[in-house]
Order: C-alpha cells, then sequence, then structure tokens
C-alpha cells in the first residue's frame, strides 16, 4: 500500500543478507515462496505458533539477540511439553518503522545462536513492515513416533503433579525490571538480580525432557501464563490440582527475593514466564521419572496432586492454610 | 508485561468462541498447546508463511471477513504455486488495541468460509495483544507426492512463460481506491469499478491448477508483488524474460481502466497482488497445459519465452517498441 523507504535494503535483500544463512534442508536458501519438508516414516508432526510483539511480551531495549533467542525458545517450549523434538521453524518478522540493520544483524544472530543450540533449523517465512511495535511470529514443526503427543486434557484423579526447574524466577525478573527505585525488590543483591532477569530474557525449552514425557506423563504443558493459570488449564472435567506450596521448587534468588518481600510469593506462583513443564504422571511413576530426568540433567519436583473437584489449584502451606489461586495479572492479552 | 482489558474476554475465551469452531482434525478443539499432523505416506509437506498488516497490506476499514479471506488466500495461492494441495494452517491474530468484537466475529465468519472454500481448516495458533496495528500471520502447510514440489528456479531457456486469469485487476483496483476525486480512474463505471475492487479484496488462489503445474511446469510462482518483479525473481542465472505486452491478459474492467488512463499499463503489470500462477512450461507442452487447465475452468495464457540474458524483463508492443519493466512502486516493504 505504500512505497519502499527509499534507503533501506528490500525484502529480498534483508533475506539474502540476515536470514538464508539460517536456511535448514527443504528451504532452498530462502529463495523460494515456499519450502518442501519431507516427513519421517511413522511419525507425527507437532506444530505450534506463538507470536511476541514489542511492548507486550519483551522490551523493546530488550537486546536483540535475546528477544530472538526468546520467540524461538517459547515455542520450542510447547514442542517439548507434548514429546516432541523440533524439526524447524517459519518466521513472520514485522519490522517497525525504526527498526535498523543493527537490530536486525543481532537478532539474526541470536536466532542462528538459538537455532543451533535447540537443533532447529529455519524453513522460511516473510518479513513485513509491522507499521506499529516489532512483532516476531513464529511456527515450529516438531516429530514424534506416531499418536505419542502428550496432550494438556490427560490427567487421571490421584495422579502426581510435576515441574520442572524452578518457578517465578522469570515474573521477579520481571517485576525487578518493573520495580519503583524504593522498593525492597530494587535493592536485591546483584547476583540474584543477574539470575531473575536471566531467566526473563532467556526461557530454556525443556528439549531432553520430551521422551520422557511421553513415557511417563499422562498431561503436560509448559508453564508460560504462570503456574495457577496453567494448572487451572490442565484440570477441569472433574479435576482439581492440590499444591503443596512448600513444594514448588524455588531458586536461592527467587528465595532472596521473597525473604526482601514476602508477597512477592503470588507474583511467583501467577506470574508467568516460566517456561518449565507441568506435567502429571500416574502415582508410582513419579521416582522413575524424577530419577530419569535427573540423569538427563534437569531436576523434577512433584509439588502435589490431582484431586477430585473443581475450581482454580488449591495451594496448601506448611502449616496447613490453604487458598485458591487463580490467574495472576501479568496477562498477556 | 500489562494487565488485561478489564472488560474485555481473555486469549481463552475469544478462542473457544471464535476459533474452536474452525478448528480441524488433530486441533483438538485448540484446547491444546500445539496441534499434531500425521502426515500422508509418500508425500512431501510445502509450508508457507505470510502475514499481512492493517495499513501495509489491507486498509484497516476493510470488511473483517475479505480481510481473512485474503490472510488465508495469499498463503494458498503460494502452496497452489508450488503444485501442493492445502492440508492445514495456523493462525497468529495481533490484535490492535482498539479491537471490536464485532470485528473478530466477522473476522472469524470469513475465516471459516474460505477455510471451508479452499479444504483447508484450522490448526492451531494464538492470538495476542499488537500494540499497534493489527497484524495476521498465516502458516500454511500442503501436501504433494514426495519429490514433486514446482521450484521458482527450473526454467530453462525456450521455455514458454504462461500467467492464469487476468493481470493487473488488482493493483488497478488499489489504485481506484487511492485515486483522488478528479482522477481519470476516478470516473470509472460502476461494474468496472466493482471488479477491480473486488480483485484487490479478495485473492483466488488458483488451487484447481496445483497438478497440472507438477505435470507440466518447469518453474513455478504466484503473482504477488507485481507481473514484472516476479519476473525478474523467477530468471537470473543467464535467463531473462521477453514478454509480449499484448498477450498479457487483461479483464474487460482493466481494459476499460487503461482506455480511462493509458499510463495505468505499468500500474497493471507491476502493481502485485494478483495472485494469479506465473510458470514457464517446455516449448511444446503449452497447448496440453492451456487445454487441461481449460478443462479445470482456469484460462491459462502464453505471454512470452525464456530467453537467454540477464536483466528485468523485457515487454515488446505489438508494433516492436520493447522496454524493460522494473518492480513497481507497490512494494509491501
Amino acid at each position: 500500500m505504500s512505497a519502499a523507504a527509499p534507503d533501506r535494503p528490500g525484502e529480498d535483500a534483508l533475506i539474502a543478507r540476515y536470514f538464508a544463512p539460517l536456511a535448514g534442508e527443504g528451504a532452498d536458501g530462502l529463495r523460494d515462496d515456499a519450502a518442501s519438508l519431507t516427513p519421517r516414516p511413522g511419525h507425527d508432526l507437532v506444530l505450534t505458533a506463538d507470536a511476541i510483539v514489542a511492548g507486550v511480551h519483551y522490551f523493546p531495549e530488550d537486546p536483540p539477540e535475546s528477544v530472538a533467542r526468546k520467540a524461538l525458545g517459547v515455542n520450542l517450549s510447547d514442542l517439548a511439553a507434548k514429546g516432541a523434538a523440533p524439526r524447524a521453524y517459519l518466521l513472520s518478522l514485522g519490522l517497525a518503522p525504526d527498526w535498523t540493520e543493527a537490530w536486525l544483524a543481532g537478532f539474526s544472530a541470536g536466532l542462528a545462536e538459538a537455532a543451533s543450540a535447540f537443533g532447529c533449523p529455519l524453513l522460511g517465512g516473510d518479513t513485513v513492515r509491522a507499521a506499529g511495535p516489532a512483532f516476531i511470529g513464529i511456527t515450529a514443526l516438531g516429530e514424534l513416533p506416531s499418536g505419542t503427543m502428550v496432550r494438556r486434557q490427560g490427567a487421571r484423579v490421584g495422579d502426581r503433579v510435576c515441574v520442572s526447574g524452578t518457578i517465578g524466577d522469570a515474573a521477579l525478573g520481571l517485576a525487578l525490571r518493573l520495580a519503583p527505585a524504593g522498593a525492597a525488590l530494587a535493592r536485591l543483591e546483584s547476583d540474584a538480580r543477574a539470575v531473575l532477569l536471566d531467566r526473563y530474557l532467556h526461557p530454556r525449552p525443556r528439549l531432553t525432557l520430551a521422551p520422557l514425557l511421553r513415557r511417563y506423563a499422562s498431561a503436560a504443558m509448559d508453564v508460560s501464563d504462570g503456574l495457577a493459570g496453567d494448572l487451572a488449564k490442565m484440570m477441569g472435567g472433574g479435576r482439581r490440582a492440590e499444591i503443596r506450596e512448600a513444594d514448588v521448587p524455588l531458586s536461592p534468588a527467587a528465595r532472596l527475593a521473597l525473604a526482601a518481600d514476602p508477597a512477592l510469593l503470588d507474583t511467583a506462583l501467577t506470574g508467568g514466564d516460566d517456561y518449565e513443564i507441568l506435567c502429571t504422571v500416574p502415582p508410582g511413576a513419579e521416582a522413575a521419572f524424577r530419577a530419569e530426568a535427573a540423569a538427563a540433567g534437569v531436576p523434577v519436583a512433584v509439588i502435589g496432586v490431582v484431586g477430585a473437584g473443581e475450581g482454580p489449584p488449591i495451594f496448601t502451606t506448611e502449616e496447613g492454610v490453604s487458598r485458591s489461586l487463580s490467574a495472576g495479572s501479568f496477562s498477556h492479552f
């Protein structure tokens, strides 16, 4: 609908310079309008699409390398939770009117590094003018043996509720960035700050758990919108999560933040951006699941049980005080 | 990064109301974070991703049904050009801050109708706040017998250059919408206006040509950025398109527009948004290709030949006057 900016490279030049070097098999160096992919016999594809938007899902001033890693990471986290291994991704990049080649160079470098680390090459996509804040839409494709995708809705009453890693770090990292100068959180010591800020910027999709989820999990999803809200999504239909609050795994950095301001516990439990795995396993299977996960380098904690009932998850303290926690205020929508 | 608008339905409610009814097999009613797809044995998948942005690729005041049809249509046009049959699509919808449920209802209705007409169900995606103008990112998946994808770069010197349908209608429709009140184009009679405006709003992906392209075409792409620019993309490497200007198929409406303002010929040849098929076929095969295309209901014209040389396509008039035409000014970037 409008003319190209006079002194900027066109879409084809941008693609050739910044994205063609990232292209995987079947992408033909991004010289075509579509890519081909030969599926692995006996396997299903798992597909997910998530977009992130400047000023909504990340800060416009975040390093472009980090933005790229987050955009790919949040999608691969969904694949891992379904039990799939990454196969390839497509990118739709909307560039803000004030984009610079330095930003794009950093973004493509971050994408190249993340794609290489995660074993997930670029297959295609497009680059457009966003006419407003930048957006990054990614569609990720994974693969798993036919019929083995782990669903969100498979939990049974009595199953154990498990999470990987630690919960709340990213939400506390975001709270740190938003904290006014006088807030207790703003006085956190620098090592802990660095850990929390890094967890917000750099999701780590738990790809190594994917084969274990296929073997052990009755249901799984990644924790992206907060533990409480995502537990609610996983339940329903006569099932309600009963969580032992003290068993929710917290990092040393998160414990320091909560010591500074105990009210931040709700931020940790509802805040989102964890990109850890939330899953349920049948009673009796949790020991084997945890042992194999630990052997793969990923700590897994059992935090509660699937109870009968309806409503948001119930969190119970060591003192026996129970409360139900709904989704937090840090909704992306 | 920010709280949900207080009196708007959340993402899950929107998905359940407007998009779950569109979900195809493997999408599990959009209740999961990913979908599964079982590939057809002996077939490759063809993947393409194109985003359209309000104020860049469509007018914000366009009917939401039309915006939906365009968003899906431009992607399926890519699949058709590669010889693939549509299988499914994923949607990333970025809603502008002033979105309304009426807009979303129209958008999802248009998407449902287009997906049904094109045989391409919704498989997944997400809905986010755009923080600026709306954007619609679609990733479309097609299928074809293994190893038969038609490439953009397969033309050989001596091959015939063909296009489907008529060229320039959409670009003239866009010019109509942008024309000042006193312009010659603004006085076009209403039937012709309606045709041109409709071609701009409603791409018609040439899905019926896909199997014929696999059989006959040495190279193919869809005409999205203008005939001249797309011909240049298809050539290179010692090949240059030589086009007989009078053989470029024009609709009666386009002929009326050009009669009103002959300078609009360049708009027709360079303007874009045609979503017709541009392909090359070996000499001798064009008659069979055209006959089978006509039997399938799609007129195909032979407009020139692949010559030896470098540079943008050469257009030659009936009087023997030649000129080279570069990509037009209506770049989307």
